[in-house]
């Protein structure tokens, strides 16, 4: 895998496993309604390249020329076992597919973005740049009880951007799970996005993010992301 | 990877160690015309997932219900080192990079694709099914000494539908590997699709796709797709 023979770290083996990155869109209302955005009536996704992870430690990201770079804090979902044409209320089948979590950021060049939903042209580019996804340390299973109830926030120079819990997420994990195995099988590493809540906006060169979850409001220390 | 477990061959080790698929799309001005698209300004590439492939044998390509299933016949270039700020006239340093060819079909659910042009969204779902990248046996470098001077065929139960050489590609292989590699660093094993000429057209269940490439004329043995 890409980044495990340009990085080498020994550790957090399951992200390393990964095939491919699978994020969802426009999964909170308040977030759609910032952006301009339609609300989907069933969840779309598209892909970050695996060569696009950010492991911790190794910032910066990139802030490539002419880009207006956007964070997305979200929860990401790494699997542990494949998973194909899963039920949509299949909650246990859902729940059993997940190995962990990480916190990630959704880095998009938005205005590459906008111009390509303006021409219709697939979102790769604007999605990913090399270090358009910090992620976390991996999160044991058991330290998020229910994935719809934790709080998500990221902050820009200590400044507080983002700040919701995932209980708004408009379309739950095994709703998501169900939605993209029904067309790519998804395998043991890859990696899930959930969408991000309100408040994504500009970072510029200089500016420093740092992201968390809290469970039942207490600070989750491998969930920390602090990356310029 | 996702396709070794999943489908154990033992040949072809280059393409398993994909990491990821990257496509151009309109890379050829009659293709364009026949979908009424614009004419891009540079490059523009979009991912299949690797669960997407399916090597010589494993077929059928699975039809999802409701969907319009067009084939793309594409040569495919597979990548033998770390490729990352290519400039575009590294005419060696591009032909370097490549370890292998193979012949693939771009798969897609055409009119999945044009809704979500429509819409703005990601290509993702349209381009991602499982199965919807066919792939060749590896084809030896050496036995394509000009990537811009092959011919590139496909039928549909025997009728000829695309037929063209890849010296009508309007970026060519340089420029495609150094577009990619501006945004994302490519590594060994990926594959990169080059675009599909004109005749694209839709298959329905019973069509029996074959396709190959002619060198100087001659049938390359190993770059024949028979898939139904
Ligand atoms: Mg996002
Ligand atoms: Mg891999
Ligand atoms: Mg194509």
């Amino acid at each position: 895998m890409a980044f495990i023979l340009r990085r080498g770290m020994a550790t957090m083996a399951s992200v390393k496993r990964a095939n491919k990155v699978v994020c969802i869109g426009r999964n909170y209302a308040d977030h759609i309604a910032e952006l301009n955005s339609a609300r989907p009536k069933q969840p779309f996704f598209f892909q970050k390249p695996t060569s696009s992870i950010l492991l911790p430690g190794e910032g910066p990201v990139i802030r490539p020329r002419g880009v207006n770079l956007h964070y997305e804090v979200e929860l990401a979902i790494v699997l542990g076992k494949q998973v194909k044409d899963l039920e949509a209320d299949d909650d246990k089948g859902a729940l059993d597919a997940i190995e962990s979590y990480a916190l990630s950021i959704d880095m998009t060049a938005r205005n590459v973005q906008n111009e390509a939903k303006k021409k219709g042209l697939p979102w790769d580019i604007s999605k990913g740049f090399d270090t358009f996804l910090p992620l976390s340390q991996t999160i044991a299973k058991s330290a998020i009880p229910d994935p719809h109830n934790i709080e998500l926030y990221l902050t820009v120079n200590g400044e507080p951007r983002q700040d919701d819990s995932t209980e708004l997420m408009l379309f739950r994990v095994p709703r998501i799970l169900s939605d993209i195995s029904k067309v790519m099988t998804l395998e043991a590493g890859d990696i899930i996005l959930t969408g991000t809540p309100k408040g994504v906006g500009p970072v510029v060169p200089g500016d420093v993010m740092r992201a968390g979850i809290r469970v039942n409001g207490k600070e989750l220390e491998e969930a920390k992301i602090e990356v310029a």
